[in-house]
């Protein structure tokens, strides 16, 4: 029996402060403050913010270049410059690299993720190099984060042959779900390279994460497609649909019943808070939409930018959402709450029982805690203390 | 003769390792590094990058709260709810407050800050208080950082009478320059606005800083008063236009116009970098219009966002020019020699001969600097170093 007693800690959404037991993983009581002894296995938090772990809701985690060399940016621009100096520069740089990986999950496990679902690249080229260097690097964190992996067709399903049937192998191996790229946009056929991503998922009873960046009218029309597949096969609460620019950007009557489908059809969305397709995190939960926040590609051959960090990637979205408490509370429930709904994780949160996977913050209040960011004092996996003062444990 | 050598020191802009010689609060000498032995007050850098200290050239330091209490955001929507909701709770959190001030310029300094440009609410109920709550707090920081102020009439001028012989007063006590609030949207009459405020930076030697966030049309025209008025009274090089969202929303004919316009009155631009309206810094930078960066209100009645860290400034500004190194470059720019040009800072830099105002970054090269903005290892201003880590020294 492992015991680890946090004294003194302000919990996200309680009122007092409270001492927190938390025993074989899991969080055993939760008492007011000031009742038990120092002992060992203490820590006094001091009055700081207990935030349950953050989750990253969309990741490329085979893509990154972190701990490796800096490599300026030089791709064309838009969506299928980016793909294609993705998969041709990747060689130049070792890309798959379970190194990088193992460097980005230990950035982002002192910053407070505690879960993380990655996008992995699978085509003919890398094969199931990608999800082979991602699994390396979660083991290698020997449980300090958990993962679950999407197969994902970065450079197309039906126009890259020999994609499909390596989707398929991922999943046969293991892998947790089956992603999808702009069906039309990129991928040249909504139907057939829908019909194909749901096929797969229901045989392998995985689950379904689609990037649409698809805009206007033509990305509309592709939810309308994911709709009516996930309720013909009864696939609500696995279907997920990343950064979904078409709903961002929607006119408010084509917005609502966007939501409306979703929130009907029990699928989710995942967003990475770019500058512009903000998603309407209000609206959403008050339809019951689920929103996951995602740090996106992370210092890769996509981008630059990035650092694992997800209050700062809720930061990112709070600057849209807006100035208010609450505003901002909502950006930090999609990085934390939201996530974990989406991502199906159970005993998720800060209630007795509860897995213990925490991260502590010198902040007063949520709000504060992104405008800040503050070095994370403390991370929390499975009752196991992790990382400390931005350093590994 | 005080000295300061700074060893293995990776220079903005620079191919090789350096040493850096400091004497008497300038650059002496830059050598090849490994040159020298070690000596008394000298810091081995161990390659990490050089960059010339940030310059903020768009603060609001005595609105913060910094330091105080968190005061849940609660304006209504809008530049005139902020307005109001920044001069009626004022006197509940005692702003303007030395303390608060003097907290946030820590953190500014210790992010390597080491020169603001910020403007001071100048009205009826304040009287000339945040003047002197700012100059209080400059003053105890002892040299670590230096300001400059802008007196501002942030309730309007014309529509709060008395604010106009207020600002004159500021002016007369030394204050260096004078500022503007949407002369046309705010304060209902552009040209009688506009004559007055430059009226009294020309009786008064001083500088003008246009607060200028009315857009479209209504901001072109107002671009196109202030153009006038700073050529007709030979003003160029001492005007700058704040946020300037008409420029940066304009239809690219009216943007061009405005640009041959701002760039032959010789006046410059200030913006904070928000998700929309970002100024384009390229254009800019080719036709010859200096750009600073600035915080804008950081912790305040009006938003509570911001650090007052510069680099995360710079790389809100990167996300959105552009990925590459260059682009990203043009954004930390505008943090630094922009900002100096701005502001007419003079011997900025990282010549022999320049002010001894430096920032120490572990990172490879500025892009990474921006996108990842490490703890400042050290801070340096005229000479002295002012913080180390993160703290004050």
């Amino acid at each position: 029996m492992t015991e680890l007693l946090l004294r003194d800690a302000r919990i996200w959404g309680h009122e007092d402060a409270a001492d927190l037991l938390i025993r074989d993983g899991r969080i055993a009581e939760i008492r007011r403050a000031g009742q038990d002894g120092a002992g060992d296995g203490a820590e006094d938090l001091g009055g700081r913010l207990v935030l349950p772990g953050l989750v990253d809701g969309h990741a490329h985690l085979d893509k990154t270049l972190w701990g490796g060399p800096w490599v300026p940016h030089d791709a064309a621009p838009g969506l299928m410059g980016k793909i294609r100096n993705g998969q041709e520069r990747r060689p130049e740089f070792g890309v798959p690299n379970a190194d990088f990986v193992t460097a980005l999950l230990e950035n982002m496990i002192v910053c407070g993720t505690t879960h993380v679902r990655s996008h992995v690249d699978v085509d003919p080229l890398v094969g199931l190099g990608s999800v082979e260097a991602v699994r390396e690097a979660v083991e290698r964190h020997d449980g300090r984060i958990s993962a679950e992996l999407v197969a994902f067709p970065q450079a197309g399903m039906l126009i890259s042959p020999g994609t499909e049937a390596l989707l398929e192998e991922a999943l046969k191996a293991g892998v947790e779900s089956i992603g999808g790229l702009d069906p039309a946009g990129v991928d040249q056929d909504a139907v057939k390279h829908l019909d194909a991503v749901f096929a797969l998922a229901e045989r392998y009873g995985a689950g379904v994460d689609i990037h649409l960046h698809d805009g206007g009218t033509l990305g509309a029309w592709q939810f309308e497609l994911i709709i009516e597949r996930t309720k013909i096969l009864g696939l609500g609460g696995k279907v997920t649909v990343s950064h979904a620019f078409a709903l961002a950007d929607a006119d408010p009557a084509t917005r609502d019943r966007l939501i409306s489908g979703l929130a009907e059809a029990r699928i989710a969305l995942a967003t990475v808070a770019p500058n512009r397709g903000l998603l309407p995190l209000r609206l959403l939960g008050e339809a019951g939409v689920p929103v996951t926040l995602g740090n996106d590609g992370v210092r890769d051959l996509w981008s630059p930018f990035g650092t694992g960090d997800m209050l700062e990637r809720a930061l990112f979205q709070a600057k849209g959402t807006g100035p208010r408490d609450e505003d901002i509370e909502l950006a930090l429930d999609a990085a934390t709450y939201g996530g974990a709904r989406v991502l199906g994780l159970r005993d998720y949160g800060l209630s007795v029982g509860d897995h213990a996977d925490l991260v502590v913050v010198d902040a007063r209040n949520a709000a504060e805690a992104v405008c800040v960011r503050p070095r994370r004092s403390l991370v929390v996996k499975s009752g196991r203390i992790v990382a400390r003062d931005g350093v590994l444990a």
